[in-house]
């Protein structure tokens, strides 16, 4: 097995050489080609996503899990949209992002080229295996995927697809590979190949996410969790603050930009609390609160330290007074994860300084958390959400799957 | 010594928040103060550095490792005009690098940011110390350092004359820490610190490099080594092209940027390489070749397939005659080590793919090798040289010390 993983990262490794060479249309049409032949295979998917549906029903996995797994007419519309978006995204390759002149008359630049190749450790979900390769694709890189033993079938057979459409597009097979065994032992060697694999994308629960960084040689661009905060401060508008609140916390609550703690300046809490709570409860949101906080709604449970550490992904909230804008990111820097944070503010001044001062990997000023989504802010598309700051902070599009090298130009020059 | 090194950070981690609130001004003060102190601290340099190397002569350290360690006051007047210089070059940090416009009219935009804490693990040269900690402090960063055993009273002095500037300017002391023992398991405890330390920039040996590698849970900034190449195309200038290859070859042997292997068109090598090859043999530089360049140049030695791979860091020189750009472009893929290639040549399409083509962090056209540096590039200064794709790729200057984040700005914007 050792030999088939280093092999395939050898492969990936020649053919991410042969990527950085393809030009745009061909990139584009490949794509392309890839959402034709995903309409086309229709039987061979369903085939095999029935396969993994009903290993899964077999095994007892929760209602919730097998219907991630079902690559529904919907699913499919979804994956074939979203490689033809990604097809006719800007292409970032070769891009001259800046460009100066050294006193010595040698002209500097930085240029944009792939990252090399990318490596994807993730879990339930087939249409990812698409989505990934995609974006991987688009930028000039190959990949290696690794995804859950669920999804093995479906996963098997969108490979296959994206392998073939690639060979009869011109561009390199190995480009796309998906490890054939779901052996753990699989994605420890993978994480050992520092010299073929440049970077590491896990994604999935927390458990994986740790495993993986705990055992990558190369960099790992991922987060753990999302523990965002809304926090509505004095003077704040009421009714844009509740329909921000409702929107972040229950418009789709399992999600890591869904709030998980409410902060609720001391002077608006009596005004703003019991309207917002009402709101809440019509929504079956279960409210624990600080003592100031269940004073002004009395049937809020009591919070312990750990719920402020909570990322529940359910319809729970923790809900906190605090004296000040200072104490509430004082608050978001301790127990948060640095992912998203919003403020309701109609002040100038805290709004600056919020934008400023919060160092999480998306900050907002009137307006959902649920933002923070590569094709909501404009991405196009994303590959994930990284709270690791180096590289990439926050959602990773196309651009996050490429890296610049130093360029020079000169007439002779030499170093003194 | 676990909970020591914990604690040293925890304690970055909370200087890192405050260092990320303080002003463009106040930076500037502190750096110019630290270089006011070092001159102050004259003496008590002096005595520190006697200790290290009379340490290192009674362990019999090599002469030009003990050569290393003297802070001489050659030494002394760079660390204080470097640390002038990087007071006064624009501060990075709130920059916003880009803003755009939503549909819904959320205006979204990227603002750089610190990278928060930055670990730095190096041998020999205590001057590091200093320069380290200036950019990582003008990035609005916090600093852990952990130096080299034989310059470990230097170091100390050095670290304490820096917290004391830091707190005398207004800034947190514990921006600047160093590790406080040469016990190599403190850099082992170090490593582990994930949720304190944002990455780690080894810089040192290769067997240094690949241990922190190998162990470190965070991101890590770094390159193995530079096995550079000039390729010489067919119709190049020789006078251009000799004085390139004796610049990147001789005229700092010992570092990085070096070229370690001229690769040469066929068309040119009987023409090029007897005058290159004398010019050589006046500098002391010893060649090795492959068949048909022994054939040009009879007394040059047979290169064996280890030269193709080796980083001399001496007066050697591997020598290679190629048919064709594609074949010195494919030779310095398979051998090279992605640090910096340069071609010499007037012809305009082969400049251009080969700019396009390799995918090494910096490449040039009729320029020597020798100027993959930050401060020759124009960043000003830098930390350290980059050969991972990942956040850097090239010498990295202060702004490859931030990131950016994302901002939203809206007026009660919801996700549908």
């Amino acid at each position: 097995m050792r030999e088939e993983i280093r092999q395939m990262g050898l492969d990936a490794r020649t053919a991410a050489h042969e990527m950085a060479k393809i030009g745009s249309a061909q990139k584009r049409q490949a794509l392309e080609a890839v959402a034709v032949a995903l309409g086309e295979a229709r039987a061979a998917i369903d085939a095999a996503n029935r396969k993994d549906v009903a290993e899964a029903l077999d095994k007892g996995l929760a209602a919730a899990k097998v219907d991630r797994l079902r690559l529904t007419d919907k699913v499919l519309t979804e994956m074939t949209d979203g490689l033809r978006e990604i097809a006719l995204l800007p292409d970032p390759v070769g891009e001259i992002t800046r460009l100066w002149t050294r006193p010595n008359g040698l002209r500097v630049g930085r240029m944009r080229i792939p990252l090399g190749v990318v490596g994807i450790v993730y879990e339930s979900r087939p249409n990812v295996t698409i989505d990934a390769a995609a974006l991987c694709i688009k930028a000039g890189n190959a990949v290696v995927l690794r995804g859950g033993s669920e999804a093995f079938h479906s996963n098997q057979c969108l490979a296959k697809i994206l392998q073939e459409s690639l060979n009869t597009s011109g561009l390199p097979a190995q480009a796309v590979q998906l490890v054939g065994t779901t052996d753990r032992q699989a994605v420890l060697e993978l994480l050992q190949l520092e010299e073929y694999v440049d970077v590491m994308i896990p994604r999935g629960g927390e458990d994986l996410i740790r495993f993986v960084t705990a055992n990558a040689r190369m960099p790992v661009l991922k987060h753990y969790k999302g523990v965002c905060h809304v926090y509505v401060d004095a003077g704040a508008d009421f009714e844009m603050a509740e329909k921000i609140c409702l929107n972040a916390k229950v418009q789709r609550p399992g999600v890591c930009n869904a709030m998980e703690t409410l902060l609720v300046h001391q002077d608006v809490a009596a005004g703003f609390l019991p309207s917002m709570a009402a709101a809440f409860r019509r929504e079956g949101v279960e409210l624990r609160g600080c003592d100031r906080t269940r004073m002004i709604v009395p049937e809020c449970v009591a919070a312990t330290e750990e719920d402020w550490y909570a990322e529940y992904l359910d319809l729970i909230l923790a809900v906190k007074v605090v004296d000040s804008m200072e104490e509430a990111i004082s608050h978001l820097t301790t127990y948060g994860s640095q992912h998203t944070e919003a403020i309701v503010t109609r002040n100038f001044d805290r709004a600056h300084r919020f934008l400023q001062e919060v160092q999480s990997s998306l900050v907002l000023v009137n307006a959902s958390t649920r933002f923070n989504d590569g094709f909501q802010l404009g991405l196009g598309a994303e590959i994930g959400i990284s709270t690791s700051r180096l590289h990439a902070f926050g959602p990773m599009g196309v651009e996050e799957l490429t890296t610049t090298k130093f360029i020079a130009m000169g007439d002779g020059q030499l170093r003194e």
